[in-house]
C-alpha cells in the first residue's frame, strides 16, 4: 500500500508536544477517501485541549487534532460509490460503526472517544483534519453540491451550524413555532438563533447573560429575534422569556449553555415552554439539572438530551444554504495559515457569538 | 331561547331559489358561538353549486351557503372557555364530531355532507357563512390574534391557504426539501406554492398546463419557484420536473389538479420524486390514477390522500402570517357587498391563480 | 329543561360533609349525555381527598366526587352523533375544551382543576361519577363495543389501566422493546407491567421497594416479567435493572413512583436505559429530579412528562381486551354497594398492586 | 492478501452453467467479515432465476447466488468493532452504501442490482450465500444473541419473516389495530399473518385466492386470524374483508399479492380500510393499480410502497423470537445438503404458505 507525503500537526499526547511535520498518508483502504484539506474551523477550546486540560478521551498519540473542515476528494478506496475525485466535501467528526447493533461504537475523529467501546475505533481513526491531506471514512463526508460560489474558508463555518441544527431537528422545530435559545451569545448558540430563523420559527428568543452580544445578534438577525438578558432569578427570567415569546410560551427551548455554576438559566428556559413543549440539552453544564417532577408531568414537557446530529444534518444545512434561507455572511471569519495554528488557537479561545476562527490550507 | 335578527342568503335547495332575506339567529346553545361576519371568500364553483349542478350532499333547505369567513364573536354559549365577545376569528367549515369513535361524523358546514353518517349533523348545522350573523360550534373557530393590522377582507383569503397547508403538513414538508406543486396555476395550487416557500422549501416547482399564469406566479414568488409547463407526455414532463427540481428528484409532490381527463400530470409529479418521496392528493380528478405497483414499491414512495386539514392548520397559518413568512399581499382580492352575491359568484367562477373573490359584510 | 331524580354522593367541600342524597339530574344539554352508572372504581386516595387533605383544586361544593366508571347511555342531547341510548361506555375524567387554542382549559371531572384557567370548566362540570345518574360531555365517553362478556364491575378496572397506557403510548413503547416499570407494585404501576406485556415488550423489568408484591406480580404475569427489588443505592440498582433488562439496557422506563423522599429509584430507572432510551414520568414524587445534564446529552436520552392520556387510549385498551392480549382477570376486584362508599374508601386506601376497589350501582 | 479454500455454487450467468466447485475466499478487507455458513433459505423462484428467466439485474458471472442465511463469524477485517469470531449472525442481502447521499447505491447481494447506479456495487459484491464460506460487509450482518436454543436450519426461516416485517413496521402497525394481509397463503404473506399477531394486532384478516391454505393457516395461527377467500369481485370481497375485520374497517392492509392479472384483490384490501388507514405494497404485481383518486383523498388513505426493510428489522425479529411472541415452529422446514441445491430449488418452487426450503451447510 503506497503512501503520499503531506504535512500535518501532530500532538504527542495530552499536554505533550505539538509539531507541524511531514507525515505519510496511506492510500485509501476500502470504504475510505483521501482528501486534500482546504479549510478547518477551530473549536474555542482547542488550545486547552492540546494543553491536556480537558477531561476528554484522547486518541493514542502522536495524532493529528482537528474536527470538521472542508476538503477536496483526491483518491478513493474500494467500496466507495458516490464520492469521486475533485468533489468538495465537509468532514463531520462523528464516526459511528455501521453495524447492526443497538449501541454502535462512536468517536469524534481527531478529538475524543465517547462510549466505553470507543478505544479500538479511536486507535483506527486517530488523525483529525489539521493536515494537508487526511484519510477519512466515507460515512463522515458530506457533499457540498451547488455551493460553488462559496469559498472553503467560509464553508468551514458549517461546523458551527451543524451541531445546533442536530438539536433543532431532534427537537422537531417546525415552521411557525416559537423557539427559545439559551446560551445565544455563544459559539453554537448564536448559530442556533440563525438556524431557528432559517427553519421558519415565528420568533426566536435569544437568551444569555450578556446584553451586548445579544443585541448585536438581534441587529444582525432581524426583527424575529428577541434578545433577553438573563438575571439568574428563575422566576423573573421565566417571565421575561415568556413575554419575549409573545406571551404564549415557547414550543421549543434549545439549551446550549456553557459552563454554569447553577441550572437557573436552563430552568427558566424550561419554564418558558407552553404545555407539550420540548427542551433540548446540548450545552456543557456540569451542575445537575433539578427538574420539578410534577411540573414536567403536568405540562407534558419533554427534556431531550442530544449528542451531535443525525445523518441528515449536513444535507439539510447545505440545502438551506443553497436556498438562501441560511446565510454564512453574518459569520465573522478570521483566517490563519495552517502553519500558524498556535496563533489561530489563541484567537479561537477568544471567539464570541458569530466569530469563527478558520485555518486555511494551501494546496 | 331568544333570537336576534339578521339577514342571510337562503337557498331553497339544489338549483332552487336563492334569496337574501331577514332571518332569525338563535342564541348560542352550549358549545357554540354567535358571530357577526365581516368577510367571506367564495369558492370558484359556488355558482355551479347553487345551481344544483354538483354531486354534493346538500344540507336540507332552505339553508345558508358559504364556507369559511372572518367574523367577530358577538355572544357565547355555555361550555365555551376561550372565545370571548369582540374577538376576531376565522370560520373553518370542517366540523367533526368530538366523540371517541374511529370515524366520527363530519361535514363541511354550509356546503356538503361527507361520510355516510353526515345526515343528522348536516341537519343540525345547515347554515354557512353568507349571512350577517351566524351560529357556529367553537371547534371550527380559529382565533386571529396578532393580526390586527390586516383587514378582514384580506384575511378572508386564509381559506385559500389553509386547505393546501393541510396537505403540505400531512405530507411532512420540511425546511430544505424540494416541493413539486401540480395544478400550481389554480386557486389552491397557487397558494400551495407560496406556502411551500413559507415552510422553507429549498425550491418549489410550480407545474401546470398554462405557461402564462405559472410565469406570473414565479415572478411574484421569487427565484426559489421554478415554473414548468406540462405537455401531457408523462416521460417528457417527468424529465422537466426533475430538472426543475435541481436534478435530484423532489421530496414531496402536492397534487391539486383540477378536473382532468387523464392522470398524466399527476403521474409525472409522482415520478419526479426521489426515493422515499411522498405524493399528496388533494385535487378533484375523477379519472383513476393508475399506479405502477412495482415502481411505487421499489422507490419506497408514499401516495397520501388528504381531505381538508387538521386542527393545527389555522394556528400554523396565523403564525406564519404573524412572522411575515407568509404574506397575503400577493393575493388579488376583489370585494363585493353581501347583497351582490350573484355578481360575486360570477366573478369567482373566473378566478385564476392568486385571485380571491370576497364578500364584505357591513356591521 | 326537565330533570330526573337520582341519588348521588355530595361533598360540601374539602373536609366537609359527605352525604348520599336525592339529587336532580338535568336533561342533557347539547353535546352531552346522561348515563345510568353501573360501576365506579375508587382511587386509593379518595378518602384523603374527601377529608380535604390533598393539595387539589376542588370543584365548588356541594359536588359529587368520583372519577372514571362504567355506565349505560340513557338520554342524549343535541349535537351528539354516535352515542345512542343503551350503549355501555367508560367515563374518562379528563375533559379538555374542544377549541382551537394552544393550551385549552382542562379538568379532571369530579376531582380537580389543572390549569390556571380551569375555574369556569370546574364550575360547569363539578359532578363526578359516584351517583346513580350523571351528565357527561360526549368527549369523555368511550364506547365498550365487543366486551359484552365482561361485567361492568370488572370493566371498572379499566380506569387503572388507561392512565399508564397513556404513558406507554407517549413513550412510544414498541413490540420487542425492553421496558422498566418503576413503582411496579403500585396501583397504576402493576397495571403498567401487564400493559407492557400486552403491547409486546420483550421483557418488563418490574422495579419497586417491596420484594413480596413484585414477586407476586411476576408470578401472575409470567416469565417475561423480571422483578427487581430496589435498595436505594443508585449504582447498585442501576446494575440490577440493567441485568434484569437482559444486559443491554432498556428502551423505555416508565416511572410511576409514589411519594418518595428522594429520586434515587427514578434515577436508577433512567440509567438503566440504553442510548436513545426514553423515561416517562407519571408518578407523584414531590422531590426534585436531579438530572446529570451531560449524561442525558451523551446518551441521547429523553425525559417525558406525561399527564393522563390521549384520545386514543381508551379505544386502544378496549381493542387489547377484545383481542385477549390484555386480561382483567388478574385484577383483584372488591365490590361495595354505592351506599357503602365510606367503607369502600377505607378499603381503597389499603389497595396494593393489582387490587381494585369498585363501587357497584344498582339500576 | 491470503485466501482460504471453500466450496461454492457458481453460476456463469443468467441461464448459464451452475456448478459446485472449489473457490478461494479472500481474507476480510476493512469493513467486512468472513462467515462459515450453516444454513441458507431458498427463494421459491431461485430455479427460474438461475435459468435466466427473470427480469433481474444479475451480478457479473461467474457468481454465487443465494440471499439470506445463517453463519458463524470466522474472521474479521479492520474497521469492524462489534462482530467477533464465533458469533452467529443472519445475512441480510440488502446492501446500501453508507455514504451521505440522498439515494445511496443499493443491491441485493447474490441476486440483483436495484437502482441505476448498482453496477459497481454489484461487481464488488457479486457472491451470495450458497457457499461454505462467504465474505460480507458488516452492515448486512445481524447478530442472533439469545437464540442459542434454535438451530441454524430453523433460524434460516428468518429470511421469510424479515421482509414482511419491514412492511408492517413501515405501515406503522400498532398493538390493538386490525390488519388485512392480502396474499396470505404465500411465502411472505403467511409470515406476515404470524407477524401481525406477534406485533399485537387485534385481529388479522388473512385474504387470498385459495380457501384451503388460508384455513390451514388460521388453524395454526389461532382465533385472532380470520381467513377470507377472495372471489375477484371487488365489491363482494371488500364486504367480506370488512366483516372479517370486525365491521369497522382495518387500520392497515399489507399487500403481498403474487403475479396477478388484475388489481382487484389489492383494491378490495384498500377499500377494507377505515378512514386514515394505510396500505403497504410489497407484492410482485405487474398490472397497474388503478386508484380512485377521490376515494383515496376523502378517506385520508395512504398507499405506501416498501422495498425490503430498514436497519431495525432483524433486531426486532430477533427480539420477538427471544420473547416468544413470534415462533418459528409453525414453519415447515425441509432441509437439503448444500450439494443438493438443484433438488432443493425444485422443492422450493413448490413451497406454499408456511413451507421453507433450507440448504444445510456442513462445517
Amino acid at each position: 500500500m503506497s503512501t503520499i507525503a503531506s504535512r500535518a500537526w501532530r500532538l504527542s499526547g495530552p499536554g505533550g508536544s505539538l509539531a507541524f511535520e511531514p507525515v505519510a498518508v496511506p492510500e485509501p483502504r476500502p470504504g475510505t477517501v483521501r482528501l486534500r484539506m482546504e479549510a478547518v474551523p477551530l473549536l474555542s477550546y482547542l488550545g486547552a485541549y492540546v494543553a491536556g486540560g480537558l477531561p476528554y478521551w484522547y486518541p493514542p498519540g502522536p495524532f493529528t487534532p482537528g474536527t470538521n473542515g472542508i476538503g477536496i476528494v483526491e483518491a478513493i478506496g474500494a467500496d466507495v460509490h458516490h464520492l469521486t475525485p475533485g468533489r468538495r466535501v465537509a468532514v463531520s467528526p462523528h464516526l459511528v460503526a455501521d453495524e447492526l447493533t443497538d449501541e454502535p461504537a462512536q468517536i469524534l475523529v481527531g478529538l475524543t472517544g465517547i462510549s466505553p467501546d470507543s478505544g479500538p475505533m479511536l486507535a483506527d481513526w486517530r488523525h483529525g483534519t489539521l493536515a494537508e491531506r487526511v484519510l477519512m471514512p466515507v460515512s463522515v463526508l458530506a457533499p457540498l453540491d451547488g455551493l460553488d460560489h462559496l469559498p472553503s474558508e467560509r464553508l468551514a463555518a458549517l461546523g458551527k451550524f451543524v451541531v445546533p441544527l442536530g438539536g433543532l431537528l431532534r427537537g422537531r422545530l417546525a415552521p411557525g413555532e416559537v423557539l427559545v435559545v439559551n446560551g445565544a451569545s455563544g459559539y453554537f448558540g448564536s448559530a442556533a438563533v440563525l438556524l431557528g430563523l432559517a427553519l421558519g420559527a415565528e420568533r426566536v428568543v435569544a437568551a444569555g447573560r450578556s446584553p451586548g452580544p445579544l443585541e448585536d445578534l438581534a441587529r444582525v438577525a432581524g426583527p424575529r429575534v428577541m434578545p433577553v438578558a438573563l438575571t439568574g432569578d428563575v422566576e423573573a427570567d421565566t417571565r421575561a422569556l415568556r413575554e419575549a415569546a409573545g406571551g404564549r410560551g415557547a414550543h421549543l427551548a434549545f439549551d446550549q449553555v456553557g459552563q454554569a455554576a447553577d441550572a437557573n438559566a436552563t430552568l427558566a428556559a424550561l419554564r418558558a415552554l407552553r404545555r407539550g413543549g420540548r427542551l433540548v440539552l446540548m450545552g456543557s453544564m456540569t451542575a445537575p439539572l433539578p427538574l420539578s417532577y410534577g411540573e414536567v408531568m403536568l405540562n407534558n414537557w419533554e427534556v431531550i438530551g442530544n449528542f451531535m446530529y443525525g445523518r441528515d444534518a449536513y444535507g439539510k444545512a447545505v440545502a438551506l444554504l443553497r436556498a438562501g434561507l441560511l446565510g454564512l455572511e453574518a459569520v465573522r471569519i478570521t483566517g490563519f495559515a495552517l502553519e500558524d495554528l498556535p496563533a489561530a488557537m489563541r484567537h479561537a479561545a477568544a471567539m464570541r457569538g458569530l466569530d469563527c476562527t478558520v485555518v486555511r490550507i494551501a494546496g
